[in-house]
């Protein structure tokens, strides 16, 4: 533990939902009379979040307040509450890139960890509202801008070399990307201890981790994940870390978020849509829609991006935007494929596909989905658009 | 100005020969009765360098203190004193690493900017004693090992991912990225104010401003610079930042350390090495040879290295590191072809070129290098072998 480690313990405290309303009333965020309820609403893995509320004129915030510990499957480790900092941090920013489509940060305390924002409860978890039958015919275009801005806004060719050499300072964040490093590009490339999977995969596991063309691969994808630094990423984002209603979406989550290939981002939106199509043959073409929309909208906001607000005195030049654009179709599909391959055997499954009911199709779809992930990581430079990749499917 | 620069600016006061003797003596380098004679032997343009010896044994060191500004070609920037620091912690830790080829550090400064370390001016800089015909049929060799070391050890295939995270952080350095961003990839492919080249040279210089596929590459190779953090890079390792004998080699001035391709470093020898193949069209298989040795002893090291201290779990898988070798090839083929054209037609030159007194030979001599640059830059990806390039040439 380092000495500012130390020190933060000393005056860091879990917040109870009394506590929670005394922050909220010091911080002057509701009128002096109000009287104030206080829900405990997180899922207790890795952070309390508090939902406080206005009885008179149901106006609410939330406290999230991250905890020194994860919590996953049971097993516990220590966890830097630096994290909460990071992701208030990033939001502040995304929010800046991306008004539309990030919630608003009122407060934050890096020695409490604390992040008092906007209150979506309005809106639903997308894997969630997914998994329930619905859709969200605006989610995929409304990514595609919100990565478009985050992801072209926050590199070399948006910002000034040392405004953006600072930021990757402010957003090191090992801890977290450790577990990105070990659990998507590591563990389920191995017998590995923190693996998770049913016994009828055992087969196609075996297989995977006996495939050195496969391995190969993956060690490139690993090595672009510790050494590109292109953007400011979100780093977890999934459908999990997603608010929806019909009209509306906002990116959550963000205490993944360094300095990284932005291919990972929009791999992992790709992913995530990909295991609805799986686990739901009739949603395939609407995915499939989604998919693709959220792809073209995507170079269609970045291309506008580049064209009008480039720092970069060689992006001029004939074919670097195509390249790039390219570059960033193949990293996402490999990416894609990591996605795919661990939410099926690694630590961290998705509900989409463990969620299903039926042991025969459940494993059928779990065998479709490793499947696929191989074919995305292995051939993933041959494909050119993403209209060949869905068809390829 | 930041807070910090005014703050620092209060108490940074540079050195005259005779504080240079207070601190040494200060500092407890010498006896206390030790009668010290001090000689500020820098060209001024950058530091002051202050060489104490004692008088009665000819013990000595070297006290270097960045000036705040930087002075190139009679034009003249205010520089950041912090690169002070950066070039002595990043001697520490290269002399940690690698310690037969850099120097000592006795002792640093932030505030005031010095650096104390061990004095060899019994040994010539590299530039210079190449020019005066001689060889250091060592120097290849200790290159390559040198780069083995400080390039794998400093990645994280050497260095666990925190500790390699802690260190891209210590080791921002936007300003003198800054330097090579603009006179590397930038300037000498446009028209710019900073270049600086012989009116012979206008044809040759016109088409390079002109060459949309040079210029598509550069922008590639700009790019990996702006982005790729493989490892601590001395950052500026051309044949004036080696001092040699036909024993000894130490690498110096490490400045410009930041964490970036590995391709860079290894291009800048082998494109200062090129310089004087150039220049003396006899010592042409010279040269070649050292190039060769450099990187064969470069690929020897590393993969003892990769194979004996790996913290890579996915380091074993079939063709990776052989992918990494051919790729640092291409990526040093490209990097030397940019060095190649901007110390002919940029702001910074060499001596090997600019001091071929006979007109005619030099411009010739020039005109070869923006040919030989522009085709690496270009072809680098078709290069597999250090031999296939040298008989390119």
């Amino acid at each position: 533990m380092t000495l500012q480690q130390k020190q933060q313990q000393q005056t860091y405290e879990p917040l109870t939902e009394s506590t929670a309303i005394e922050l909220a009333k010091k911080l002057n965020l509701f009128s002096d009379q109000a009287v104030l309820q206080s829900t405990e609403i997180g899922d207790g893995n890795l952070n309390l979040v508090f939902r406080i509320v206005d009885q008179e004129n149901n106006q609410s915030v939330i406290i999230k307040q991250a905890l020194p510990y994860a919590k996953v499957v049971g097993e516990s480790w220590p966890l830097t509450l630096k994290r909460a900092t990071i992701e208030s941090d990033a939001l502040k920013i995304f929010k800046d890139i991306a008004p539309d489509f990030v919630p608003e940060v009122y407060f934050a305390d890096e020695e409490l960890a604390i992040t008092v924002m906007e209150d979506l409860s309005h809106l639903i978890i997308a894997r969630t509202g997914f998994i329930q039958g619905n859709d969200y015919p605006l989610l995929s275009a409304h990514l595609g801008k919100y990565l478009a801005r985050t992801l072209f806004l926050t590199s070399d060719f948006g910002l000034k070399p040392a405004k953006k050499k600072e930021l990757v300072g402010q957003f090191i964040n090992p801890e977290l990307c450790k577990i990105t490093e070990d659990l998507i590009f590591t563990d389920p490339f191995f017998d590995a201890p923190t693996n998770n999977f049913e016994q009828e995969l055992l087969k196609e596991v075996n297989q995977i981790w006996n495939d050195q063309q496969l391995k190969f691969q993956v060690a490139l994808l690993k090595k672009s994940f510790l050494t590109d630094s292109e953007a400011l990423l979100h780093g977890d984002l999934h459908t999990g870390s997603i608010f929806v209603s019909e009209e509306e979406t906002k990116v959550i989550d963000p205490e993944f978020a360094y300095f990284g290939p932005i291919g990972f981002d929009l791999g992992q939106v790709i992913a995530n849509l990909l295991f609805q199509a799986i686990a739901n043959s009739e949603k395939r073409e609407v995915i499939y829609n989604h998919i693709e929309v959220f792809w073209t909208t995507f170079v269609k906001d970045y291309e506008a991006l580049w064209n009008s607000q480039n720092e970069e005195p060689l992006a001029t030049t004939e074919g670097y935007l195509s390249f790039l654009l390219e570059k960033a179709l193949k990293d996402a599909i490999g990416f894609a494929g990591c996605e795919l391959i661990r939410r099926t055997i690694g630590l961290a499954h998705v509900a989409d596909l463990d969620g299903i009911q039926d042991d025969t199709e459940r494993i059928e779809a779990k065998r479709t989905t490793l499947s696929i992930g191989r074919e995305l990581i292995v051939n993933r430079n041959q494909f050119t658009s993403i209209q060949q990749l869905l068809s390829s499917l």
